[in-house]
């Protein structure tokens, strides 16, 4: 078989393969939003089914020749087959480093924390899931274990590897450091600024659930989000599904406070033009994917965080807030409604964090979830260490665990090494606001005037149309001058927290 | 292998095709609700992948042996395995009948030809639909020619059995004969009665589509749909989709007539009982599946038209009726309901056809069907002879093709055979219905109570809960005495509609 031959092949393979994963996207979308509570079981062997015949394609028993027929020939492909290559073996290695044996132990022992961690956070009753917790923590080191053979890595690394390729906990390490030492002393001097400064005029709701929905389509059409290729719809936790020619992002409202609800549907709106705007030729090739978690999570706290937590989004935005809650005097001004989203406050709940404290939440997982995979930390004393690094970073101690180590399904889940991302995510959105600003310095202007097509293009350039085409940091170099770093977001903080109120 | 190590096999691939099948059912019905416009071409190659996927599992090179290996022990098999045997045969026979190249030509040419018939019909353009038209007929008469080597049926017997198993032309002639003769007499006379008796008080609208839906819920809920394991959404053609543990309806609202909307639900109701009710033990083998098509139309019939268009249901909705869209007076009493429920009048729609004359729409539509197929009747001729066949059958001649020959989907989609099972159910409906009452003699009480646990019970037992265990005929036989026949149809016909006006 020659190089040509086998990368056809390859690539019909992983188009069926993308086509699976496409159908389980929308039936996952499904079971999170319309799903009746009685079609869970039907549903989850749906999802289970379709996810197998992917794997069994995936690992066929041929794969590795193919694979090694075509990387004879790849010095002589195109930058783009070359790459796609390069994607389908990284998935290949990892999907062969797991027996089946080991993929099911996996999938029963999350299947059950899962279920035991809801009662254990609803109750604040670790003790509770401490021994389902630890079938999880044994079974994924098992994994990282069986990566480590395959993929020559790390245990942290062979895990972190899934979410965000490439990078390494040394790397993770290096980049959070800066954090670390910057942050908690950053917030100190952010507080006594917004205490002097006085709490923004208060916003009186209730806000109908009708008004918020129509707000967020609103926004969601001027960011470009395209509703022939998407929707937006009501789910318990908020999350971009679907596929890139069919995005569809979820968000709950509470008519006490509309803002949770509108930085969420702008938050998924980034995650969403991401996908919409990946390369249309390599739609169902691996190298037509989103590169990594990290590049995702930027592109979400690019529009959320850096664009639409802005001065001037908050300029634009205003006087359809005040139309659409029928609000009018000084608390309805770009001002207030700006101070309202910039406000900074220590607290126990991740999710709820803002963006200057929230590496912080990110950092505690990271050094923890390190500890607990190398034994370091031995998974009863987690609640105790978690205490001691909140009080550490953000000088508060949860009064429960439930706002303590049990809010996250993370780690009940088996997703250890994803953590990171979050952060990354963040850095890297500093960095990529920046270079578009300095490439296009109108983005400002037009994001006032409601105008995101400069600000999106930049993105559809530099970060969404390069798919998995080179790395996160190639593709960072490439569109910023620099891998990822840390000054530039430093910067943005220091910048909108502090130098704008002095 | 032994013959249960081969039906062991069997279970296990049958089984990951039904759960194939599940997924696409959903998928379909998202397509059909919620997917926005553009994902049309994503959601088709999903759809093909799954379907391409389940007929390779189908006609996998050892499943005939499989089938012989298990077939040789089956008279030593309890009832239900041996039944799941053969059902398993059927569907192997069926599929492995097309060859690929057959399946894809069939695929093309109904893809393109439903194309073409959208404008074709709205243009009243017969015409326009000939090619495209001609190569549907081409291609179906080489399907049906495929059958009748692999089956050994007669070609249009071999279309028919993909949608109720074992019937035949002769079967179909025998039992439409009757029809035919009785019903053009009985609409005349029925028409003379209703003349006199004047028509029915109007009800003034308009009717909103929310106190539609909630009504439509209302009633849902009191014929046992359980909306744990169901949803009821909005499509514009309404239909019964999901799984059995996942039973979604859809209908369409027009505010200017509730009727429609709200019979079409409990038609749909009645398709989705039978759903709900299959045979649990035996949820993803075929032999837990609806048993064809004519006992599916059975179901629904019988809930919208012999329970839900009685005086009884009258009896019990009025008040609902009255209280949701504020009605009262005269015009709202359950008599005034019911004369509007029962309006007979010979029309050129069959969707919108009353259960008097909707049989002559399909004794037409079979009748013509079979004339194509053999070459009896030339495709350009068909707008005559349809419109001849409409003159002779209900006295009415439609204006244009747009209101004749063009306005059913089936033959551009290629689903010649399909149109007698819509009358075979309304004669099984009428059957099952009345032997339901001689069982169950309180069953009229209840529904003008708004009970009818004792009508879906009897159903659950003598239908629903027997899946494809048996042939429709066995099915019938055992529940009512005797195979498909059409004297109880006539009989509730002539009591309906003459006796009780005399």
């Amino acid at each position: 078989m020659t190089p040509q031959d086998a990368y056809v092949e390859l690539v019909r393979r992983f188009h069926r393969m993308a086509v699976l994963g496409r159908a389980s996207a929308i039936l996952g979308w499904d079971r999170s939003t319309f799903m009746p509570a009685g079609a869970t079981e039907d549903r989850a062997e749906q999802l289970a089914t379709l996810g197998v015949m992917g794997h069994e394609l995936l690992v066929a028993p041929d794969m590795g020749d193919l694979l090694a027929s075509a990387e004879e020939g790849a010095d002589r492909f195109e930058d783009w087959p070359r790459a796609n290559l390069r994607e389908m073996r990284r998935h290949w290695s990892h999907a062969r480093a797991l027996d089946a044996a080991l993929v099911e132990r996996r999938t029963r022992a999350t299947a059950a924390c899962e279920m035991v961690w809801r009662q254990a956070k609803a109750d604040g009753d670790f003790a509770a899931l401490l021994p389902t917790f630890r079938e999880v923590l044994a079974v994924t080191r098992q994994v990282a274990d069986a990566k480590v053979a395959a993929l020559g890595l790390a245990p942290y690394d062979a895990l972190l590897d899934e979410y965000e390729p490439g990078s390494t906990a040394a790397r993770v390490s290096a980049l959070f450091e800066p954090l670390r030492s910057a942050l908690p002393g950053l917030l100190q001097r952010v507080l006594e600024v917004q205490r002097r400064a006085g709490a923004p005029l208060p916003l009186p709701g209730p806000f109908p659930v009708e008004a918020q929905r129509a707000l967020g389509e609103r926004f969601m059409r001027a960011l470009g989000f395209d509703f022939e290729r998407g929707r937006l719809d009501v789910s318990a936790h908020p999350f971009t599904g679907g596929t890139p020619d069919d995005v569809r992002i979820t968000t709950r409202y509470d008519e006490a406070d509309f803002s949770r609800a509108l930085m969420g549907v702008l938050h998924e709106t980034g995650h969403a033009l991401y996908e919409l705007g990946l390369p249309a030729a390599w739609r169902h090739q691996p190298v037509g994917a989103a590169r990594g978690m990290a590049l995702h999570e930027s592109q979400s706290l690019l529009i959320e965080m850096q664009a639409c937590r802005s001065r001037d989004f908050a300029i634009y935005s205003a006087p359809h807030l005040a139309t659409a809650f029928g609000g009018s005097g000084p608390a309805w001004t770009a001002d207030n409604l700006y101070r309202h989203q910039t406000r900074v406050a220590p607290g126990f709940i991740r999710i709820d964090a803002d963006e200057l404290t929230y590496p912080l939440h990110v950092v505690l997982r990271f050094e923890l979830e390190r500890a607990l995979l190398s034994g370091d930390l031995a998974l009863a004393d987690l609640p105790g260490a978690w205490n001691d690094g909140m009080r550490d970073l953000l000088g508060i101690v949860p009064p429960t665990d439930r706002e303590g180590c049990l809010q996250d399904i993370h780690w009940p889940d088996g997703a250890f090494g994803y953590f990171p991302t979050y952060t990354m995510g963040a850095l890297a959105a500093a960095q990529l606001f920046a270079a578009a600003l300095a490439a296009e310095p109108g983005i400002p202007t037009a994001i006032a005037a409601g105008d995101f097509a400069p600000l999106v293009g930049w993105l559809r350039t530099h970060v969404h149309g390069r798919g998995s085409s080179a790395s996160t940091d190639a593709i960072l170099e490439r569109a910023t001058g620099a891998p990822l770093g840390t000054a530039t977001f430093l910067r943005h903080l220091e910048t909108r927290y502090l130098a704008a109120y002095e």
